[in-house]
């Protein structure tokens, strides 16, 4: 069976058709990424996940993390290959090269990251957390404090991670107790911090955590948290480590994937006075500064379903294309043995996945586009346009991404038959690994909630209506070609797609003020009404790019296999976007019911 | 946190509302299934599963079985608990009562079996493997191997596998390669099976396999199989245990999940000669009646759906209903911590746990009773109307209540959010136990494939028809009530469902006879379009049913909450429909298109 292939075709494809990466380079600051560049740096990143990180996917899953006496024992092979991560500059993609950073847009980095997850997502959510500590630290660190972290971060020398979690604060972090008192300049921190990716591990020589505290005499609930950077070695002026600070290590997790990553409860000054910590920005805006960090984090967690969606794929095409069950009819009409890949309950099954992850990562990779544009495109009017779309897309993205990801990994495993239960086949691997990717960095509930308040209630629909006015633009265009079947039928379905998206924005905007709780029960249907019409605008982009390239002539199995997998998306996916509209309307009368005591 | 408790109060609906209870006990052979005898069976039947089965579910998870010297130990305290469940003489509820059964109705069987798969199915699967040898040997084996093999088997002092899976033959048994020869009166066997569950283990002191070998001399392919019996030890005349026979257990799987149930490698005659083993019925006759016994099975493994979903359900619930996280509006309009459960989105997400699992068990329960009437029905035409019902829904059964169980599971993971990916909260177990049933007993996309071929087209649509014209008489019925809200919306969209069912099924008779391929591309739409109408069909009987004993004066919190699970199936699950249809109809174009490579 082969190995993860990085999908550079069709992230070629992506980036250029969908994603507008011509407009994301044209951006200030970016005159260095050039085609040719962005893709020797994919080119790249695809061998490293092929050569290193792919074949210690399994290894990570079987062998786990150990913990003694405090310190955590990675699994075989996974310290050389960050060694190697760090090595080949890979952490410091999107990050400023004043750090040390490739300086990159978040689209190229995007694509990297997907790159990572696939290949290994227990190893690659390493980086993810020390991007999220490296973007708070530069967004809001005084200068001494980046002096003394920014390069190290940007390198990966050392890894940042977010402690935010305590057991009675999850989702609703007004419950955080760890405080923080004044010592001079600096803090003391006490408390337990629970589920702390990466929060102790053997890959590199010092930990940055960044932890959510109680402010010194701060306010009650979320308005009295401050945001601290707390490091597992101090540092000294010259830059060396210097003592241990008082973190300890008190349990790994038990999971059901990503056994990879060390998953951490952290013991924060139980041995003394507190762990020492340096105050990041000011007092008690600590939550806003995570919030803001979480948008890109989000979109960071909907490029790890993509990937291992991908993986997923690519794991069960390869076992139908071997597998040999029943037979087919042959050329001259006797029946032969098929492959699997050959019966047509099969060939649905992977097309579905195929389609699906296209569709997650052209909307992934549009909004990382819009992010770029939102932080770096010279006219104000058209970053807080941007900003307002990514604002909006974010939890669309983290949420529909990381469901579908369970999906096509649940679908992977029934590709595979008896063998896809068997740990051996790794099949079950990617589904045990992408099941967390719906629950942290805010549950998928959480997104749909933010996304119908604060995303689209909030600006009475504006951000929504932008993006629909250029659905409805594409589909003038795919009208235009009435002639060609596929984009027909795609363009009959994404037209009643939108109307139905209309319509359900419409209702959200009106039902919300007055009634909020109604419109959070159709939130989960609406956030999926919003992604499968946004992922079927796309695919339907895709399909006509693929018509007008194939119309000019080019010859291309992957340019049909696209008009394949729009024309699967729509007639099996977007088609339901009508149902999810009225599901938003008229759906919430039996959840919100309350005579009776059964929640 | 609440243990499981065994869904009484729905199973005694679903039995008298919906699935005929009283029909059924009327028919030959009934006369002491009384209701009052049947309740009193699941209320023990309840017992032992509150007591000792489900306490045992996570230790059987975390212990797993370890293959010694060729003898399976089971973890702790499963061979008592099993020894408990024999002397309760639950092995033998729906048995012959001439070999020490209790000769009740398979629809009582089916809720007792709901009962233990859903306290604990890693336990479970071994009766339900016996009940198929029992279901083989009685309908096909001869008097005297009914006579030496019967009477242990049905009282569980003995517990029966099934070996059909080698490893070249998984969905294909034409590839089976396992052989007999014949040895006087008796036949060798010599070959290796997969997948074997409880091939081996410490419950009882012999096992009996029932074996799918290549007859002496037969004809290639399917029809040159046979079905024997090989005993793992021979039995004296006297009914004592006589020679080991040559089976060996290589090795145990390493599942994802189930993890107290051994799936063995079982090598049959690889010391010798080959096993000694015993024709069932006729020489090449063995595929033909692992059929028929498969569709009991199939129906068993339906109801596991079911019973997983419950149990995932009351785990979720019970969490749900302790963890407080963020704040509702209190009765004076001041904001009050809550339990999460009072979110509309996670009361989104219970109620349709519920509502899902309230819907599989109706189909599930309602084809068991149909079952029983076409066993026992006096009236021959009455019988075969219910065996074209019964052969056309247990496909249905098996795939829709499994989908469901795997979905439901992973909501009860999402349900408790951070905790749910960590093992020790209890979740995990859930999704990774039920993903199985998807696949076991024939894959869910075999089912689907079954559903539109044989049991649809095969007889131009007949049994659907049939089953289409109960569901209208209903709608008649609630159009009587148009002023009751909740009846005259399900009424409504169970009309547009029936419709769009209707209009797939005439699609997939006309179609199948010239493009089966195609048909079979849109198999599993099909499926899910029976199953969604057959639930909404069920669930519109149990609101009309719950309206009226409501409207007659009972003060039942239990029938308003059927009204609203009944209410939520229709707003958000039957209404898809019309879109399954659709996709049924015309979603095959590109799943078909074979212009390149790519599957």
């Amino acid at each position: 069976m082969t190995a993860y292939q990085a999908p550079l075709d069709d992230m070629r494809f992506v980036l250029r058709e969908l994603a507008g990466l011509d407009d994301v380079s044209a951006l200030p600051g970016f005159a260095d990424a050039t085609p040719d560049l962005i893709d020797a740096i994919l080119v790249e990143a695809g061998k490293l996940a092929s050569d290193v990180l792919a074949p210690l996917n399994p290894v990570g899953d079987r062998e786990g993390c150990v913990l003694e006496n405090g310190a955590v024992r990675t699994p075989k092979g996974f310290a050389e290959a960050y060694a190697q991560f760090v090595e080949g500059g890979w952490n410091g993609v999107p990050f400023d090269p004043e750090y040390g950073g490739m300086g990159l847009p978040m689209l190229v980095a995007g694509a990297t990251f997907e790159i990572w997850q696939g290949a290994n997502m227990g190893f690659a959510i390493c980086p993810t957390l020390t991007q999220a500590a490296v973007e708070l630290l530069s967004t809001h660190g005084s200068d001494e404090l980046r002096a003394i972290f920014m390069n190290k971060l940007v390198s990966g020398e050392w890894t940042g991670t977010m402690n935010l979690t305590e057991s009675q604060a999850g989702s609703d972090l007004s419950q955080v107790r760890t405080r923080a008192v004044h010592d001079g300049a600096q803090y003391r921190i006490t408390g337990q911090k629970i589920f702390i990716t990466y929060g102790e591990h053997d890959y590199t020589d010092n930990i940055i955590h960044m932890v959510l505290a109680r402010s010194p005499d701060g306010p009650e609930g979320v308005k009295g948290l401050s945001l601290y950077v707390v490091p597992k070695f101090l540092v000294r002026d010259d830059g060396g480590l210097g003592d241990r600070n008082d973190i300890r290590c008190l349990s790994l997790e038990h999971k059901m994937g990503i056994h990879a990553s060390p998953t951490c409860v952290l013991a924060f000054g139980e041995a003394g006075d507190g762990a020492i910590g340096y105050l990041v920005g000011e007092e008690n805006h600590g939550l806003q500064y995570m919030f803001t960090m979480m948008n890109n984090a989000r979109l960071a967690i909907g490029i790890e379903g993509v990937g291992v969606s991908e993986h997923a794929y690519q794991h069960a095409l390869a076992y139908a294309s071997e597998r040999i069950q029943g037979q087919v009819s042959g050329p001259d009409g006797e029946w032969v043995p098929a492959t699997i890949d050959r019966h047509p309950d099969v060939r649905r099954m992977l097309l579905s996945m195929r389609a699906r992850t296209e569709a997650i990562r052209a909307v992934a990779y549009y909004t990382g586009a819009a992010l770029d544009i939102a932080r770096h495109h010279p006219d104000t009017d058209v970053r807080a346009q941007k900003q307002a779309l990514v604002d909006m897309l974010i939890p669309v993205v983290k949420a529909w991404s990381t469901d579908t990801g369970i999906d096509v990994a649940n679908t992977a495993v029934q590709v595979f038959g008896g063998a896809g239960y068997i740990e051996e086949s790794g099949a079950p691997q990617f589904l045990r690994d992408v099941r967390i990717t719906a629950i942290y960095e805010g549950t998928n509930g959480i997104q749909a909630l933010d996304l119908v308040g604060r995303k689209v209630a909030r600006n009475g629909g504006a951000a929504a209506r932008a993006l629909m006015a250029d659905m409805r633009s594409l589909n003038v265009d795919l009208s235009k070609h009435s002639g060609v079947e596929d984009l027909s039928v795609i363009q009959s379905i994404l037209k009643k797609a939108i109307d139905a998206l209309e319509e359900a924005t419409a209702w959200i905007v009106d039902t919300y003020p007055e009634h909020p709780d109604t419109v959070a029960a159709s939130a989960a249907a609406y956030l999926e009404l919003m992604a499968t019409t946004t992922g079927g605008w796309l695919m339907a982009r895709a399909a006509l790019a693929a018509h007008r390239r194939l119309d000019g002539g080019e010859n291309s199995p992957f340019l049909r296999e696209k008009m394949r997998s729009s024309r699967f998306f729509a007639d099996q996916i977007l088609v339901r976007a009508p149902v999810l509209s009225a599901t938003v309307i008229r759906g919430w009368a039996a959840v919100m019911r309350t005579d009776d005591t059964a929640p």
